[in-house]
């Protein structure tokens, strides 16, 4: 998208620009968890991570799906959200002295992770289905719902060891 | 902070950490709404925007008293996470080229915005539960309420009406 043109004419436009920018912000994501992984301490926790990684490959390829559906080209724009809300993260943890508390930090930043896909997905499943793509809508569903089973589990894993761990 | 030393030691760091994260946040959101006020067609949208902009100034104050309670000084530190996703916001409106879809994304920015509060107060609800700051926990649990409604009605918003308009 040009930066002095206005290239969104309609709902069309938006939904297949908003498709790039999760499309961006989960292979940032993907490049970034590795990283998460190696600094994780609890078992569970690193665990957790890897098989988001996993999950995070599989959210990929099911928005490749989508574009194809749609038939629109299979590619990122850029996302200063994500892009932020990782910075963030990376800045964070590096200012962190205890593993412990490190944890902690790394569990808050893949929930703000997280929750930017889940506002994402919302969104995309709402303009989906009003362009009459319930086929769309019906892929990127799973996606939300892996996003908001993968934010409880975080949570749970915060309530129950790593923030106790943490103080 | 400083970049290359490790300022967080402790749960208690990190949460004034996170507080003042937050605080520059809300202030950040606060000085974007009058723009999102002025682009926005529906008038139920440009409403919507007026009173979160009276909400947003309302959750400063509360976090001002959290500041107080726990004995910090009220300060913001940067938030790359809140700068991107208002750079995000602003250059995808820039690009939008008719009034129903630009209400359409302005909603889908407005909803990203709350999830990052939302994810934010979720998390130093716990850590101030964690450190024994019941006091502040019950504060920031005012915040977190008024995030996760204003999230409830931009949705209503958009599925009544606002995404009909754009499509």
């Amino acid at each position: 998208m040009g930066l002095f043109t206005k290239d969104i004419k309609t709902l069309n436009d938006l939904f297949v620009h908003t498709l790039r920018d999760i499309y961006y912000a989960e292979q940032q994501i993907a490049k970034n968890l590795p990283d998460m992984i190696s600094k994780a301490t609890d078992p569970s926790l690193k665990s957790g991570f890897e098989t988001h990684l996993g999950e995070t490959k599989g959210q990929i390829s099911r928005l490749e799906q989508v574009f194809q559906m749609h038939g629109v080209e299979a590619q990122g724009v850029d996302c200063p959200a994500i892009d932020g809300i990782l910075e963030e993260a990376s800045e964070v943890a590096g200012e962190v002295d205890d593993k412990g508390v490190l944890d902690a930090a790394l569990i808050a930043a893949a929930q703000a992770v997280e929750h930017y896909e889940i506002t994402r997905y919302g969104t995309l499943i709402a303009w989906a289905n009003m362009l009459g793509r319930d086929d769309c809508a019906s892929v990127l569903q799973r996606n939300l719902d892996e996003g908001k089973a993968t934010d409880e589990k975080l949570n749970k894993m915060a309530l129950s060891s790593v923030n106790r761990k943490a103080a």
